[in-house]
């Protein structure tokens, strides 16, 4: 099977790519979510790279975090200058290099980019589900991805990537369907959310649904909450950088003035960075889709769900080989918990890698240019991808 | 002079306190603002604990910090259960000897416990200020403090000291009244903002101003921009708190339940807390006054408002002997900091003392009993003022 069409490539290095659309669990054939809910007919929105090869060895499947979506890498059009989010590591001759591999992304059930999710139309009464959209969690995202791939017969994954809430997906994947996947690459991510990040969800959380505009997630006629999804950003934004980025960054320099202004306007660059992110975000992302987002990342607990509270025993099933990477100025999933589940991993005998990367940008910098990390990661592929071959010479 | 009355000592071990009042600044003779506006009258709430000696050598200044008061320690009245925010530190026989030492603690400048603040009433039009308070500075609170110091007639301090924003006016102190101030102890403090610590305030102004209840602060006639100041809050209590802290205090344990819920009630103990905690902080304080102070700490910069952008030459004129204490988790104003001011008052050939103190607790560390912290203070203060009274004979 090829899904290596003429929109894959450009003149150029520019990739093409198209967003497609699959939609599955139509009455009555829904699908049971975790929490005993039944959701159906569910849409996802993916997008692919490369092409499969005959023997299906070659998928990749790349999953994204919170405020990402589909568009990993390429672009949608001539002349379309903002590529995927992360079209620094795939793509002809990047780290997962789609001359060689078949790529995949879809966007995460929940979310706001195609996928069914708060925002979409609810068939039963015609009106976006708001709040009345059932909380998934990391494991039903994790089985829509499953359904898709069912859908374009791939039925072994050379290796599952994404970092941060898409790691949670990757650890999932390989404690859920251990006969398929043949690697996992978990990168900046943890087994379960500490206190301490709850806690700065939470205020996301609180801050939208303060919101008059709110409504009680019933807003899709209206403004809708930007206030309160601006300030969540905020709030994410800041976990996502570190003390020393901000400083390298912004330190304590004025926005556009030489003194002081003595009053309550953006007075430094760090605020007038944060009231404009935050500003854009809500241009491009749903209040309702950041709340189940945060709850589905909240909520996974490989403990709880996979192991009788024992994170040893979480990861009893795996078959896969692991790469575990944190950095070393990620705050919001510090390198310990990275050390704890490689230790969980590795009583169980798996064959784990692990790497700490001296980086100064904080959680984010799983998404930046990293050339340790792009080595790392093609090194670890490619190793798997070229045994595979030549065991099956 | 003596302010050691019936009042200060109950029965038993409970020392009973007043809150008084001090009024200055009536025009012409305002306050010259850092900013260049003028501010008058002025009143100043503020406590007194212990009496001053004949010679005038036992006076000690304590500096509260963002959501403190005067209320530093003991009771209003019989049968009050919450003493003042310090009474672990300061009362009779504890590390500020209220037996030996007469200590002052006034609310600051900007505030809402009594001192002038944006929901005083300004004279000239009978009504809340409100926004056209003037923005203060943390020099300007110190001149309100040296204003009561000199209506008090003190003249010498043994000791000036405070944590958080309240080091701030120690260090502030230290700088401006080298002939007065004999010893400063700077706790948990820093003598600039990082990038980070301005964006977690500008997150909490942004939730404030943000509230359509806020109505450009002139909300003291309707219900007040509650939501957005609980958020903010919320937002301040997790930069108190530790990783570790918030670990081993609720780790992710659930609130009055055994499973998930799969709703957007406060599923966790800590977003139950954060959530409580934001709530109880709208009863006892303004939200234009959270404004006030975050942004006085935020412009609070030793190196530009002292010394020519350079840290060691703000300390230049410096006499008083030093203690600083920094604390192991302290994320919001970490031991870094505290060392570059040390090293900067060491090339000024200060005498001072520096202890980086191993606490789990954050932040607030400061706030919390410590036999390491209240060993070195009561240590350092007693030296001293043992030094001054041999001197003396």
């Amino acid at each position: 099977m090829s899904e290596y069409s003429e929109h894959d490539r450009s003149g150029g290095s520019k990739v093409m790519v198209e967003k497609k659309f699959f939609t599955f669990g139509e009455p009555p054939n829904q699908l049971l979510l975790e929490s005993g809910a039944r959701l159906g007919p569910i849409t996802v929105a993916y997008e692919t790279l490369g092409s499969l090869n005959d023997s299906g060895t070659n998928a990749i499947l790349v999953t994204h975090a919170l405020s990402g979506d589909s568009h990993v890498a390429g672009c949608y059009e001539e002349g379309d200058h903002k590529p995927g989010w992360w079209d620094t590591m795939v793509g002809p001759c990047k780290a997962i290099d789609t001359d060689r591999y078949f790529v995949i992304c879809s966007n995460i059930l929940g979310g706001c980019k195609g996928t069914t999710g708060p925002s979409s139309i609810n068939p039963e009464t015609a009106r976006p589900y708001g709040l009345t959209f059932p909380v998934v969690t990391i494991g039903d995202m994790v089985k829509v991805q499953k359904a898709l791939l069912d859908h374009l017969q791939i039925r072994s994954l050379l290796s599952v990537i994404g970092g941060s809430v898409g790691g949670m997906q990757v650890l999932e994947w390989a404690i859920s369907y251990p006969g398929m996947v043949k690697s996992a690459i978990a990168l900046a991510t943890t087994t379960r959310h500490s206190a301490l990040a709850i806690a700065f969800n939470e205020i996301g959380r609180q801050a939208i649904m303060s919101d008059p505009n709110f409504n009680k997630g019933d807003y899709y006629q209206g403004p809708g909450p930007v206030l309160g999804l601006a300030l969540a950003r905020m709030v994410g934004h800041v976990t996502y950088l570190s003390d020393d980025a901000m400083r390298s960054k912004f330190g304590r320099r004025l926005q556009d003035r030489e003194t002081l202004a003595f009053d309550f306007e953006a007075n430094f660059q760090v605020e007038s960075y944060l009231r404009y992110q935050g500003s854009k975000f809500t241009q491009r992302f749903d209040a309702n889709s950041f709340l189940y987002l945060t709850k589905a990342a909240d909520y996974y607990d490989v403990k709880r769900q996979h192991g009788n509270d024992s994170e040893v025993e979480a990861f009893a099933k795996v078959k896969a080989r692991m790469l575990v990477i944190s950095f070393t100025s990620d705050w919001l999933y510090p390198t310990y918990q990275s050390r704890n589940m490689v230790k969980a991993m590795k009583k169980n005998g798996l064959d784990v890698s692990f790497c700490e990367i001296e980086a100064q940008c904080g959680h984010d910098a799983f998404l930046l240019p990293n050339k340790r990390q792009h080595s790392l990661i093609s090194t670890f592929i490619e190793r798997l991808y070229e045994e595979g071959n030549s065991n099956a010479l």
